[in-house]
This record gives structure tokens, sequence and C-alpha cells, in this order.
């Protein structure tokens, strides 16, 4: 496997050049004094240290060696604990938290970028810290000040780690069912029962602690969603001055074997009266919860990112190294018996697929950074709504097409590989394993498209949709010369996208399965205009830079490159979008 | 994980209704006495048994368990050995093999479905009998009467094994640059020194002996393709009477560790000196060892195949059973807090993917492998032509585009699961990790797409299209009624993928670099019009049966629902195709 570096000028690019961040901030009373340009880049050179030269070069062997269990113990693989302290000594756990309670509160936008170095060095390693982020961030919003009091600061310092339990055996994306029951105490305090499954780090050696975010019902809880609480569980209770007491009763009562993320500890949980405090309104807990999904499911989305950059730098050295075959003409041909792998046209277009999925993913992961900093952080009320209404919308599609995506581009590095690909010790079929994940959890994706053209088009009667139209409408209202027949295709493809759109709100007024039977090539399809518009956006800006480099030279051929080989997929996905449902529910059961 | 089923009613539909099969064996001289549809039926059912009973059962502690490498010794997962010898002694390691040597002489278009059926058991366990087939018909076709009558037998009878050897670790696709030398000796043998890697099947404790077909270079041989020679090479060597002499200078010097096929051992071959003897003429290895790779190519699209139907039949299952979520509409919900998952039109859209593509799959490799048979036994010189034609087409269409879409087939059937398809003991996740090699190993399906393209294709200046585009323009000559709409759009997508081949043709002649950019892409399109083909010829066939069933229903709704969601896959292939190679070749190299 090549060593892992991370793609700090194309971050930068992105943040400085792209989407002007640096700009916004001046703009924002929280960090105008505390960020800009100079101040990000020396923020995520430390970070891409730590990525580089601590965690990457241990993720091979973590894959191989795995979380043991024994007797509700959970060891993580050789290196973990090491490298976590290491982290949370540099206040990389804390990273976006309130510094209030000791955290750095770095925007979303840098921290975005933080966490692909994060997943490309090792996913299930990000795990620990990244649901304990979750943890952080929904205390914080939720908690009362007892509660952030007792648990924040030692979160923030990466002493101690957090969880969400959401799942059970019978009820995973339908949480309305959830059996865990929490009875109040005369302390004030409840006692939870029940068994929670899929516990990302839900035990193990990294931390002095754990604090579980966990759903349960109330004893006088209605019915399906409405009635279900959250509530603030630790592994062992916490004194008045801050230090541990007792165990409490939660235990990790086994671990999945996976097909991936073998060093992140998946754990089946079993609370058997385990002491535990309100978190936010009773019943209101799952819209808690939600914060923290919400923040979790960038945060998943860029692990396919992450995942895909890595596979595709080990793949590109490999297309360097490899001598294999001769190239098409003779002016391309070496000195060797064979030529090295990057001659090859279908080579080529297996780096250039991912090269153009992965830079336009980061370019939409930055994007939407910036629009949770906007929405958190800008002046203008009217600015920080706009961006909200961004976030809700593109939050599914971030969690969804940067993991379809990401799989896709970690299965076309795999594939370069030829066999050597298949093979566990060259490290690329660890990525596809690793990614998969991604696409399933924290929602699966065809929940996510559910909850974009369900919850928020058609919900919202298209309203949503308006400020991206905006965005992208402005943006080609003033074309670039030399890219007339890119911006006419862009805006052909808006066009389209929100035709289609129309067709499904008026569509589901009387078809109640139509929004369930196209929601995954809606989302996609949006995802694709998306990262069309983040193309053309990146190439003009490229060409305007001063400076040109091999950066801004690619860009503008891999922009070429997107409208000519990727974006053709809008076709494939209109016309299966206006088939609508009619073809999946004419069959009967026995019919399958 | 589901009890595995034979889709026997299927194979039979496919068989006797829309392929008519046994009207072709009535032709056939060396058929006509053997094969009808009943003993046609009777060979499925017996195989189907032991692919249900035998070998389905084992396949998940198989792949825990996997292959073990000790000091040359390879030791296959419990229950391989009983499980080979009890298929060895059904006949079917020599299922296809010639009856003059002990083979059941049958024709490829029932092989192909016993193979699907062993591939749905365990692709892993799949492989041994399966290479063992290729170097009985390697043997058989370019064998000398010595060789056979020393090989074969045995082989065919399953008490040895066969192999093939040809990559090296310096060489895969480009075997032009292979190392391994074979000197000639005094008694007309050779000695054979080199290293091989991915050897499968190279070491194993199921056989007293495995035969290895090996590619080296004579002492005089030219260089590249034209200078490598084949050579049979016994693990032990065999005396004039047939029993084992001493152990033959090859040993295995280690194992890979791999994504999936954990029940394959994958080996590195050392020849210290071997002792092999030539099969056919010198320097026409290559030719001598596609006979093998052909065959094997049909083999390996089954193996997506046989994978994407085990894996639906698992969702199939679950969805079902797994209550999660309500209907769209209130008719639709049942008494339960939830409704089975198959409500749900983002399920059905995942099932009826898999559903399409797998009976679509199914219908492909039937065609195939009843031209494989045309070419074979039939009387008529211009149909044998025809056939072949054919064969040489769709070959590397039905190892490649099988597949690919059987990897897309196991994912949405690991997708369907959530979380629990994550696990490995639900089994969804490691039918992905076994299909996946399938993409890779024979020849990966970027060099089956440059075979379609460059060779067939713009090698025939299209004339290797004509028989197929015959077949699939009388069929639209007559529509049937009810389906105009879906004939019209076959045909559209007949004539786009002519307009591209004719358009690619001329390209070729002046851009080296045209076939190698948009081959992959090319190969899709010419699958799913293929399919579409098959769609609508299993639709009118399904109409017109006297006795209308489950199955009949079916396959009229799956055509719709493949023409309405699956073919418009083509939109998004043809421009990119069309799109050549510009966009490729922009590139300086540290452009990427």
């Amino acid at each position: 496997m090549a060593d892992y570096r991370v793609p700090r000028e194309d971050m930068r690019f992105l943040l400085n050049d792209v989407f002007q961040v640096p700009a916004d901030w001046q703009q924002m009373p929280q960090l105008v004094d505390m960020m800009d340009a100079d101040t990000a880049a020396a923020v995520l050179d430390e970070a891409g240290k730590l990525a580089e030269g601590l965690i990457a070069p241990m993720s091979r062997a973590a894959d191989e060696q795995g979380v043991s269990f024994d007797n509700g113990v959970v060891t993580t693989p050789a290196g973990y604990k090491e490298a976590f302290q290491q982290l949370a000594e540099g206040g990389w756990v804390g990273v976006t938290a309130n510094p209030e309670f000791g955290g750095m509160g770095l925007p979303k936008v840098l921290s975005a970028q933080y966490e692909e170095m994060l997943c490309s060095a090792d996913i299930a390693f990000s795990l620990y810290p990244g649901l304990t982020a979750g943890a952080i961030m929904t205390l914080d919003l939720h908690g009362s000040e007892s509660l952030k009091n007792t648990f924040l600061p030692a979160l923030i310092e990466g002493r101690w780690t957090g969880t969400m339990c959401l799942t059970e055996a019978h009820a995973g994306t339908d949480l309305g069912i959830i059996r865990t029951k929490a009875e109040p105490a005369s302390d004030g305090s409840f006692a939870l029962h029940g068994s929670k499954i899929f516990i990302t780090g839900g035990e193990h050696d990294l931390a002095e602690n754990i604090v579980h975010l966990v759903l349960a019902k109330l004893p006088d809880a209605p019915a399906g969603t409405k009635g279900i609480s959250l509530f603030v569980v630790p592994k062992f209770l916490v004194n008045d001055d801050g230090s541990l007491a007792e165990r409490n009763a939660v235990s990790c009562g086994s671990i999945e074997h996976k097909m991936g993320i073998h060093g992140s500890a998946t754990c089946v949980l079993n609370f058997d009266g385990a002491k535990g405090w309100l978190l936010g309104e009773p019943h209101r807990g799952l819209a808690a919860m939600f914060t923290m999904m919400n923040y979790e499911r960038l945060g998943v989305g860029i692990q396919g990112l992450g995942a895909a950059e890595r596979s595709y730098q080990n793949a590109l050295a490999y297309a360097r190294e490899r001598l294999q075959g001769r190239a098409g003409t003779p002016q391309q041909r070496t000195e060797n018996a064979a030529d090295p792998l990057l001659v090859h046209g279908d080579v080529r277009r297996m780096l250039l697929t991912m090269k153009s999925l992965i830079e336009g993913g980061r370019a939409f992961s930055t994007y939407v950074g910036q629009q949770l900093d906007r929405a958190k952080y800008a002046a203008d009320q009217a600015q920080r709504e706009r961006a909200e209404q961004l976030v809700a919308l593109l939050t599914p599609v971030a969690k969804a097409f940067l993991t379809d995506t990401g799989l896709e581009a970690t299965i076309h590095g795999q594939q370069l590989f030829g066999g050597h690909g298949y093979v566990r010790e060259w490290g690329q079929e660890q990525l596809v394993r690793d990614t998969r994940i991604a696409q399933i959890y924290e929602g699966t994706n065809g929940i996510q498209a559910l909850d974009l053209l369900g919850r928020k088009v058609v919900g919202s009667g298209g309203e949503l949709l308006r400020p991206l139209f905006d965005d992208i409408r402005e943006f080609i209202a003033a074309p670039v010369s030399g890219w007339q027949t890119q911006y006419l295709v862009l805006e052909n493809a808006l066009n389209s996208l929100a035709g289609v759109s129309e067709a499904i709100i008026a569509a589901a007024e009387s078809d109640a399965n139509v929004v369930n039977s196209v929601a995954v090539e809606y989302l996609h399809l949006l995802g694709y205009v998306c990262y069309a518009y983040l193309w053309l956006r990146m190439a003009t800006v490229a060409e305007q830079q001063s400076e040109q480099t091999a950066l801004t030279h690619a860009k503008v051929k891999t922009a070429r490159f997107y409208f000519a080989r990727i974006l053709p997929r809008i076709h494939a996905l209109i016309p299966a979008i206006q088939a609508g449902s009619e073809a999946l529910f004419a069959y009967e059961y026995d019919e399958f």
C-alpha cells in the first residue's frame, strides 16, 4: 500500500479559492478573531501529520487483528489506544466542541476536511472519536447544565468516549417499535432495561469511561416515534468531583463479526437497570438524537470520500509502477518490455472516474460544511435560515451519495490491481469492505433517499429545493468563456431535475408509493447535478488562478471528463424516475 | 441464511419453452439418442439435490474456516473432501467430458445450469471441479493419445483434479512477458523452472493427484505471446499402469489471504525442474490455453449469476419475514406494529433489480450455452459456424456482464438486510466478497471488454455482430400484441448499439486509444440490449403458455420492470461511449 498523503493542495484550493471560506469567517462574530486562511492551513497540517504518520500506517494490521471480546471485555487492535490518546492530547476529539467546555470550536468546514483525513487513514479507528464528537454535540445542545458539567469536559478531552444506542434486534430503521424501558427512580434518575445491538464503540479499552446516549421509552410513553426519550447512561457512574464511581449496570454481551471495519467494536449492550439521566424533553428523544444523527450523517458520507481517496492514491501509485501491456501508440511506449498501466485507456477511465467522484465529493462536503457553519455562525438571520434549508436538503445527499460513489470508487481502485486487488495484503479490498458499511449505518442510503424526496422535497412542496436551485441558477447566469457547452448541459440537467421534482410532488398526491419507488434514483440525480455544478465552479476558478499548477490544469481536464463520462448517468436516472411506482407494485407476493 | 433452492422451474422454462433446446437435440446426431426434456430434468434434479443438500449447507462455515497452509500442505475446509468425493462418484466432475474416457458428455446448456447451482451453493468449492473440467477439455482437444490415456480417465472420475497455471508475479494480464522456462529432456519430456502465482486449486487435500497445465517458454521461443507453450505437469508422476509414482518437483510455496472464496486454495506454485509434457504445438500454448479460458469464462460469468441467485433467495425470505415500517397505503398494512419489508417500494426496487438481472442473466447464459452446443454438435455446418460466431462475440460479455451485474445484485441483497447484511453470520456479505473475484480473474472485466470491442467487433469490421443482430431483428420483425412499446424500445436500442459500433470501428482507424477508452461501457451497452431482447422473448413466451403460473405472471411483470427501470441505463452509456478517448488522454502523468 502506498503511504497515505493528505490532499492538502486540493483542500486549500476548495477552502480559499473555490468557496472563499475565510471571507465568510470575517463576517462571523464568533469566528472572526479565531480563524483565517493561515490558521486553517496550520490546523490542517497538524491534523494531517497525525493521519499520515500515526493512524494510516496501522490500518492494515488493525484489520487483520480486529477487535477481541472476552467475557465482556473488549480489546482494540494494537496501537489504537496510543493513537487515540495522542489524538486526544492534541485536542482533536473536541475539534468542533464548545470552547466553554474545553473544545477547539473549529468550524465544520475544517473539521470535515480533518474527518476526511481520519477516514482515509482508518475508518474503523475514526469511529471512536467520531461518535464521541456526536455525543458531545448532543449533550451540549440538549443537556442540562449539570449534565454538561458532568460529562462534557472529559468527553472533549478524550478521556471518555461517547456512543449512540438506537438499534434493537427487532428495530433498526423503524425506531418507533423499540422496547428498551426507562423507569423513573426517586432521585430523578432512571433505571434502563433492555438490549441494544450494533453499538459502535459500545465497549473498548481506549478510554476510562464510555457515555452512552440511549433511546428508551418512559412508562407513560405514547406508541411510535413520539414516545421515545433520550438518556445519558455512563459505563461508570461519576462522583460529584468528577472521579469515577462504581460500574453501572450496562454490559457488553458480545461483538459482531463483520465484513469490515474490524478495528471498530460493534457491540450488543445489555442494560439491566442501568442508571441514566433524561437528556432533553420526555418523548422528544428522537428529535434530540437526530441532532447527533445529522451531525454524523455528513461524517458518514465523508467515510466514503476518505476511503475513496486512499484507494485512489494506492491505485495511482500502482498504475505508475506496474508494467503490463503496451500503450496504444508508439509515442506512449517506454523502453521496457511493457508500459505502465497508466498508458491504458481503461485504466485511465477507472482512475478518472475515481478522481472526478472524489474531488467532486470533496467539493460537495466542503459546500455542505460551509452551509453548516453559516447556519450556526452567520450574523445575518436570513443567511442562517437559507443555510439551514440547504443543510436540511443536502445532508441525506451527502450521506448517501458520498458513500455510494465511495463504494464505486473503491471498487475501481481494487479492480485496477487485478488479482492483487483481491489479496488482503495490498489493502485495496479492505477499503471496499470498510466503505461498504457507510452505505448501511446511520440510516441506510435508501432511508436517506426517502428523507430527501419524501420529507424534504415533497414535504416542502419543493420549497426546500429553492436555495440550491437559486445558487446554481445564479452561477449559470454568468457563464465563463470556453465552457458554454458545459453551462448549457448543466442548465438542462437542472431543468430536468426541477421537472421530475414537480412531477413527483404532483404524483405523490394520489400515489402513496411513488416516493418510495424512485427515491434512490432521485437522490443520485440530485447528486450528479450538484457535482456538475461544483465541477464547473472548480474548473472556472482553477482557470482564473494567477499561478497555474498541475492541480489547476487537472481541475480543468477532470471537469471536462466529468461532463463527458459521468454526468450522462442522469439520462438513465431520469426515465427510471419517470416510470414511477407502477412496475414495482404490479406484483403479488408469490410472484417475487 | 435461507436454505438454497434450485430455481428449477425457471431453468426448465428457459430450456423447454423459451429456447426449445430439446428440439435442437433432435437435430444433433451425437445427442439425439441421449438427450430429451425428461432426461434433462432428471439430470438437473440429481445435480440440484447435491447443490441444495450437500454443498450449500457448508458454505458459511467454509468461509470462516478457510484453507490452511502448513509447510507445503494445504487443507481445505471441513466437508469439502467428502462433498468432492460424492460429486465425483456421481460423475459430476466429468459432466461435459468425452464419454470415450468416461465422461457424461452432457451438452453445455445443461452443464451451465448445473454450474449455476454449484456456484449458488459455494463458489469457492465449485472451483475445484470447475478448473478440473477445463483441464479435461483442454487435454481432450490438444493432448496426444498417450497424454489423454494417462490423464483423462482419472480427471474425469474426479480422482485427480486440474489447474491452469498462467500468472506470474510480474505477468498477469500480460502473458507475453512470462519467465517460466521448459528445458527439453532426452526422454521427450521437459524440465520446468519458474514460479506461478494465483493458482486456484494448486495444492489441496481433495484428490490423489493434481494435473497442472502450465504456460512456459521453450529455449528457442520467440518473444511475446507467440513464444508460449503449454505443458502438463502432474503433482505426482504416473506409472505406465496408471498408479502414482514419485512426487514431481512442483510445490506450493504459500497461499494467498483473500477478500473471499476462502475455501478455495489460491497458491504460489514453484516449479524446480518439474517434469512435464508438451500439450499441443510448441509456441502455440496460448491458443490451447484459450480453449480452457473460453470454457472457463462462461463458467466464471455463471459464478456471478449463481451468487446473485443465492443472495436473492436470502433477501426475499428476509423481506417477507422482517417487519419494519408501515406500508404506503392502508390496504397494504398488516395487523402487526410493522409490515414486512416487501411492502416498501425501495425494497421492491432492490429485489426486482436483482430478479431482472438474475433471470436475464440466466436466459443469457442459457442462450450462450445453446450456441456452444450448436457450435459443437449441430449437423449443419452453416449453423455451426453461425453459433461459433455468436460464442466468440458473447463469451466476453457473459464473463463480464454476468459478474458485473452479479456484484450489483449481491450488493442490493446485502443492502436489503440493513446492518445484518454487514454481519458475517447472515451470509449476505460473503456473497459480495465471493462474487467480487469473478470480475477480476480469468481476464479482468476490462480485458473482456477489450476482447469484445477490440478483437471481436473492430477486429471483424463489425461482421461478428451480425448473427446477434440478425437474431434480434428477426425477433423484432414479428411483434407480439400488447408489447409494441417494448419492441420499439428494443429496436431503438439495437439501432443505437449498431450506430455506436459503426462509429467506433470508424474512429479506431485513426485513434489507437478509442477502443481502450470506451470498451467497458460498450460491453455493458451490448449486455443490456441482449437482456432486453431476452426479457421480451421470455415475456411473450410466458404469456403464450397454456398453463399460467406465478412464474409466467412474474415473467411478464419483470419484463415490464426491466424495460421501465433497468434498460434506461443505456442512455447513460451511449453518450459516454460517444465521448471517445479525448477526455482520458488529455492528461499529463503528473496531473492524475
